[in-house]
């Protein structure tokens, strides 16, 4: 199959200013590249750091990390027992070497070759075409679609309810463990866990928690719209810090005998989401992190020890994590349906960023088919 | 049994300054309070912290918070079918209520009434006798005493050997953890540790983790009579900070495929010990800090981010865990006699300091049999 020379793509040039344009079609430079031809392409919270200048984006590159599509060619080591030309597929948001010590361990997030689509080295899937490196360890079969959900949910598996999935499994995780050899962990739907940020990660892991069994999840955030979208996806209660301000607190005293959430899932990254973390959840509880934070933490050493703080930070192994996420998925995707409530066209990225960025959509996703 | 109305104590009275004192003998003022004649009384790493100036005393009170002894007298609550006059106990180095949530749910050291013996509002241990407040849930009777191991050993119970066992704890903990539902956790005895620290605590802690099987454990500190009790309780290999700089950087090379420790064990609590420890884990790897830490943390949020960073904080939790410690203790104990190398009398307690002070003796039991 021979690709076209020029395909369109959405281009990074600098804060506030991505364009739509017409560049050359990736061809196949490794014997474990894929080409993919997109089908639907994410646009995805972390865009927005970028976009709004908060971090230093790639200039000039094509960008975006979330999207599946189909295979139009593929290098001389990729077996046809493992992917044909033709086959529909999903991608991690990183790619990874699947040989290396963190990915055989089962960390692939830390990979020592790792990458992620849009970021500088390697061009992103916002674009017709986009090309996989090391395709094995970074692609998997779309399983066959059922009922009415068409292939755009898939979307969400590359990167948001992936990492979410990893945040939620670290509590999982956590939860149990007995404190003693006599005293038995608590049961998972006792567990109170408050979650911070409602963005499309947090809503994924929110399902996730839900899922698992926890059932009194406290969830955090200021966007009505994404806090209706809590509501629906079984939130025990939800706490609007714009306008709420004592409710957490209220919480932790009358549903907590004060002692504070046994669990916090915090999908922030900012200081004072991980400052609210730190004040809400009970000593010896766990802060579960997948925000990603750049400051010093807002909390010291003694406070640590004084409150038997236990936390995880990082980013999610998304090939490592991706069967065992999928199988989730594929129980719930039916409830995400709604949760895509924009799907553009490439043409139209300067009103999808914008709609993104100012909250007036939840979740955009290009739509290429 | 009537008490004698006076009794002699060890008194801190300023850096530098501890002396023994003639003082009033301590009376039973609650109906759930016991009074021990105490048999054996450490001297703990902790109580130099006070002794060198680096945190405040309480001025004027009986110092100690690692003793056992024999009941004397007894408040109205202790029936006879828990403890009886004549028994000898065991005492945490803290009391406890027994009753709070977090004594009911395993997490004694954060009990909503603790105290230390030896601070501020409950007199130490390094004394003839000593009030018992919640005894019920602070004392627990001696094990029946086998072969040649005297009494002095359990003072170890009362803190050292719980904490470094707390500590451990959790790295088994995590040890259990599977990265992901395909991938089982590795073998206890592959995995590799650093252990930072080989005061009492982490001496303790060292035989605690041979104990569980953990095989690769290299530990790290300055005073080489620590470094040789190390040698002989299992360490792996043994890095002497001031002399063999580079050791620990060329392990981690060779014998770690240059990841880092799977864990580390830091018991500690200085900023440069936390520093070794961020620096040494392997990414996704874990820390057990049971150091007691004071200053801000010398990583921050991006750097556990990007390393995808575990870390577990915390005061042990003496009373919830003392019953499992105990049936470890009671299998090693042999091996720690030799671990007591000075047993002065409570009159001898300036030089007892002095010589603990200047790392000239490893541990040290006043003898008040």
């Amino acid at each position: 199959m021979s690709l076209p020379e020029q395909m369109k793509a959405i281009v990074f040039y600098g804060p506030q200013d991505i364009r739509t344009e017409t560049v050359k079609t990736p061809q196949i430079e490794n014997v474990t590249d894929v080409i993919l031809k997109v089908k639907y392409s994410g646009l995805c919270g972390t865009d927005l750091h970028t976009y709004r200048g908060h971090i230093k984006g790639p200039v000039g590159q094509i960008i975006g990390h979330e999207f599946m599509g189909t295979i139009v060619a593929k290098g001389s080591a990729i077996g046809d027992d493992k992917f044909q030309v033709g086959d529909d597929v999903l991608s991690t948001f990183t790619v990874q070497c699947g040989t290396c010590w963190y990915c055989v361990h089962g960390y692939s997030g830390q990979c020592e070759k790792t990458n992620t689509f849009g970021k500088v080295g390697l061009a992103g899937g916002q674009a017709e075409y986009v090309r996989i490196p090391y395709a094995l360890s970074s692609l998997i079969k779309k399983p066959e679609t059922t009922g009415d959900v068409d292939d755009s949910v898939y979307v969400l598996m590359a990167d948001i309810f992936t990492t979410g999935y990893y945040g939620v499994k670290k509590i999982v995780d956590f939860s149990k463990q007995s404190p003693t050899a006599n005293i038995k962990a608590q049961e998972i739907g006792d567990l109170t866990v408050l979650q911070l940020g409602l963005g499309p990660v947090g809503l994924c892991a929110l399902r996730a928690l839900k899922h698992f069994g926890f059932k009194k999840v406290v969830c955090v955030d200021n966007v009505p719209s994404r806090i209706e979208e809590a509501k629906r996806l079984g939130a025990y209660k939800t706490i609007n810090f714009d306008t709420e301000g004592d409710a957490l607190k209220e919480f932790i005293k009358n549903e907590t005998q004060g002692v504070g959430f046994d669990a916090v899932l915090e999908v922030v990254g900012a200081p004072q989401a991980l400052k609210t973390a730190y004040d809400s959840v009970r000593r010896n509880g766990f802060i579960s992190s997948i925000g990603m934070a750049h400051d010093q933490l807002p909390f010291d050493g003694l406070e640590c020890y004084l409150k038997n703080i236990n936390i995880s930070f990082g980013r999610c192994h998304a090939w490592s994590l991706f069967p065992e996420a999928l199988e989730i998925f594929e129980e719930l995707k039916g409830e995400f349906k709604s949760f895509i409530d924009y799907k553009p066209r490439l043409e139209d990225s300067k009103e999808a960023f914008d709609l993104f960025d100012k909250h007036k959509v939840n979740k955009v996703v290009f739509d290429l088919t």
